[in-house]
């Protein structure tokens, strides 16, 4: 069997970049590895995310979202991950079901309970060996991502504030499951140069994994 | 609140026919109906159908399958059941939840402990006031219905292709849905004129729901 790791983080956190690098590095260290994401991986669940990212942002409640996130999950872990691992490959995933918690499950209130379900039915055993989160303070996170609105004092800033306050939701929920589960999830602060990030991915990957990078 | 209809049953039981004709009869009655199916229902709902309904038979696995009517199913939920029910109106929908758990659950094996969790934080307590099971044995519904997918052509034959110990573990699965819930279930035997099932349908609804009809 292979091992699989995830990659989890807010706006802003460089995550995209970085488990590219990861996976190049991992590729050049002999390691065979595959990069996947999601919501997506596979051609299923590639369908499922264009109903997810495309079309109004209320056009699903949130317990719709987190359904057809698990949907495409499950086609994920079914077509792609679990196959690869089987394979004895790597699989680098740029997000997997610690975003749900967080997006739905902290941000927009699904009951973890109900969240804890379908990863029990869908997931199982099968999930994964390493989460990196890039953690990374907000207001420093929406700037990076450009999300963040330069001006201030006005009263009009109340989206701004809605997606500052979301956005530490988010943060706090990373965190949270991070707490809960520190022999899975590694937590890195992003705030770095994109070299030094890297740097210590590796160091990290390579000593949770006992994996010579 | 007005009260939720859900009508099931295996393929060729004449479902689609009845409930149109139960819908006009109680339009004509005077009272205001909506009739709806499964999956779909509501503009997402119906874009969910699509990946159920189009392409090959094994394109999902039935964990994947459960999801996705789910997610459909609460699209379907928020979008026009609760809304319509809300109004006043009586609610008849073509498939419902049973469906579910007798297609995925009784016939491909999905944990019913998992399809649970999944009704109860999609539906809740806002499930059927009555679901009328039309039973029919396989072979003479199976007949019925290879006869309608010749016909018809219309690409949607998906479920129909499937074998006829698949339908016998579906028929039981109704059967034992309704031996469990029977003060919400009445289950029909549809091996009759369609006038003649109209007619029972029409007096079990009205006993059932305590209506003039």
């Amino acid at each position: 069997m292979g091992k699989f790791i995830s990659f989890e983080g807010g706006e802003g956190s460089g995550k995209s970049t970085q488990v590219k690098m990861l996976a190049d590095a991992m590729n050049a260290a002999g390691l065979d590895v595959l990069l996947t994401r999601e919501p997506g991986g596979a051609e299923g669940a590639e369908e499922i995310r264009k109903l997810l990212v495309e079309g109004e942002p209320d056009r699903w409640d949130a317990v719709t979202e987190t359904l057809l996130h698990f949907a495409a999950r499950r086609d994920h872990m079914e077509k792609t991950v679990r196959p690869a691992l089987a394979a004895g490959r790597f699989v680098i995933s740029d997000r997997f079901a610690d975003s749900t918690f967080a997006y739905q499950g902290f941000g927009h209130g699904v009951a973890e309970e109900f969240i804890r379900a379908l990863y029990k039915f869908t997931v199982g055993e099968n999930g994964p060996d390493l989460t990196v989160i890039l953690d990374l303070p907000v207001e420093e996170g929406l700037d990076r991502a450009g999300k963040r609105a330069l001006d201030e004092g006005n009263g009009e800033d109340r989206y701004e504030r809605m997606d500052v306050e979301f956005h530490e939701k988010l943060r706090e929920g990373f965190l949270e499951i991070a707490r809960r589960d520190p022999d899975r999830c590694a937590v890195v602060y992003a705030g770095r140069s994109i070299d030094d990030l890297h740097q210590i991915i590796m160091e990290t990957v390579a000593s949770r994994l006992e994996l010579k990078l």
